[in-house]
């Protein structure tokens, strides 16, 4: 897919290994209105903290992406470092550093080397084109085995509008997004505020919600760019059914990116979602759905496609949700294994045994205390997934 | 080891597998103090319910122990199964019901047959000798690849006193314990007071302090029984002598265990204390060590013996401790991998790679905030993990 005013370009710069697509650049013509959403972890690698300062003013024109080396807990020569990167590809494009963004993923505490990027950088200028997208998303992976990228197109006032998405995931996936990059190109016109609003309201719905090891990383990035180049009239308070059908766009956008991410995790079989609902607060709801959905002897019940309820009743136990264990009922998708605390015998415990060797089924924890619910998307625990993790510098 | 006044033994009675130890009965010959800690988790098995009504008055005579099912989400039908075999060992024994202890440990969700305890009664009883501590210790073994047991004796007024203890661990270790059981016989005469608050202290700074998979079980329990057979002046608030050799001694034997515990963790093959000093609240130091100590992807590394500190300063960054990332050192046993921050290099990676080698190894991180400190014992994550806990039920 095009979007207008958008090219995209990726190249092999040997960053960390030889003969891959490790560098990738997105350059809007125009400069466009930009969000910027990061990891809530305190230790922020230096690509996030060069974006959160450029980011300010709202606007950019490049995302230049690297993997291979995070760019983490490398210091004051990280920071240099970053900066210089950025500075080699806004001369090549002829703009103003500023107006630059970075995004790394790979391994912590390493050093990049700044003299990579710039003698990749003719090659990668010259790769630039309307139809780059797709090595972009080629290049942003590590441990993911395959590219994620999403599009739609809506018409906004007779005028077609696209939004062209990428993301990398894979490990380190958890609340407040994770190793997890995601890039949002569009040509709609819309204003800032608008803007800012639907994408923080569509990432906690989307990339808060997943969770791959329960580890956050350092690097997460989500960046949506609008250039205005569709033309479209403005997605502005003036304007609710515009934002309405962006703001649609945008989040399915987001949750089937966050999807790809949890289905693509590392050494996953299973893609699993936990609904916790009955609860007195939504926060209860969210405690408990996510340290079932991160508890590791439920996530290799999952990958032993064992429906091992009790593992997940004892997790539930732990959260700090308020219930009492005498009127839970569990739901393996449409077969209730659970009612009122007990189990129902061998032939229910069969049927939810052929839910578990699904690829995709929901875990419904219903508390009965109240009238909250919320729900985290995630993985089993494979035996990939310790191969990939153990292994991962090597 | 024997303990005056003491007896136990063990049989296969068949309680979820055939020819194989897995009820177990430690007796008293006289009423003893007894102490009981027990699982936090809100979901609490019936043998954990009996317990903690019985021990209201202080003082039991026995502790019958099964393995095989936990006993825990079985309702009403569980705490009367629960009821009915304490029956059977009261009647057995000859002593008031209210005088007998349980614990389970096994599947969740199950429920226990009390009619296999009825037939294995008359022989567990004849099997009762000074000498049965070890049949109980394997008994109780579930995932468990080896039994756990430590004594000691110490001389108080010129009396000596034994301690005699024995757990068992594996899975769902964590935080305010797991399916960890764990029980102490000792022939001292001790108030119940001092008996209580030493229980309760050592547990603080043992089994309150491992972390093999960040699960909590429904069914942990410590009982440590007092039956005063060794005659020894009263270990009370005018002995304090008597206080402290006590008390060193129980929790030596308390810290034994659950190195052991842990040691054994479910496909463990390190033994890691993580060190978090420097914070400036105890509650920060042990909320990042525990986080340290929980994450997939730190245990992971520790697993593929990789130094692979990024992942470290990582799950520290998520954990909610203040700290300047460019201030903490990180240490693996004698080498400082990273100073203020930053990595040291090769050289001194491949030293921390030695230490990573080794079967046991202390990762210590330095925040330089403030004076306070935690340690958390822990071990890594390996395929076997996976493995055993995929077909844990099958």
């Amino acid at each position: 897919m095009q979007v207008r005013g958008f090219v995209a370009g990726a190249v092999a710069a040997n960053i960390r290994k030889a003969d891959r697509l490790d560098l990738g650049l997105i350059v809007s013509q125009e400069p466009a209105l930009t969000v910027g959403v990061f990891t809530t972890n305190r230790v922020k690698a230096a690509p996030v903290l060069l974006d959160m300062e450029r980011l300010r003013g709202g606007r950019a024109r490049a995302i230049l992406v690297n993997s291979g080396i995070a760019n983490a807990c490398t210091g004051e020569q990280g920071m240099r470092a970053a900066e210089a990167t950025a500075a080699h590809a806004a001369a090549a494009l002829g703009v103003p550093p500023v107006e630059v963004l970075l995004a790394s993923t790979g391994v912590i505490g390493q050093q990049l080397d700044p003299s990579r990027f710039e003698r990749a950088m003719p090659g990668l200028v010259a790769a630039l084109s309307p139809h780059g997208f797709d090595d972009v998303s080629r290049a942003i992976m590590t441990t993911d085995t395959r590219p994620k990228t999403c599009a739609r197109t809506i018409e906004i006032g007779g005028r077609e509008v696209r939004l062209f998405s990428m993301a990398k995931g894979a490990g380190m996936i958890m609340p407040n997004m994770a190793t997890m990059l995601a890039f949002v190109c569009t040509d709609a016109q819309i204003v800032y505020p608008e803007l800012l609003r639907v994408v923080r309201e569509g990432v906690e719905h989307s990339f808060n919600r997943i969770s791959v090891d329960g580890d956050t990383s350092t690097n997460d990035t989500v960046l949506v760019m609008a250039n205005g180049a569709a033309g479209n009239p403005w997605i502005d308070e003036h304007n609710p059914e515009g934002c309405a059908l962006f703001r649609m766009a945008l989040h399915e956008i987001f949750q089937e990116l966050a999807r790809q991410i949890v289905a693509d995790g590392e050494g996953a079989t299973k893609l699993v979602t936990i609904r916790v609902q009955g609860t007195r607060s939504p926060e209860e709801a969210e405690s408990a759905a996510r340290t079932i959905a991160n508890s590791p002897l439920v996530k290799t019940a999952f990958f032993g496609q064992d429906a091992n309820w009790g593992r997940i009743i004892a997790a539930l136990g732990r959260s700090g949700c308020r219930f009492d264990p005498e009127r839970v009922d569990i739901w393996f998708d449409e077969v209730r294994m659970v009612e009122n605390g007990l189990g129902h015998g061998a032939a229910v415990e069969a049927a939810a045994t052929e839910v578990l060797r699904r690829e995709r089924f929901r875990v419904m924890i219903d508390l009965k205390e109240g009238g909250e619910a919320a729900e985290i998307l995630t993985c089993d625990f494979s035996l990939d997934y310790v191969k990939i993790n153990a292994d991962y510098r090597s």
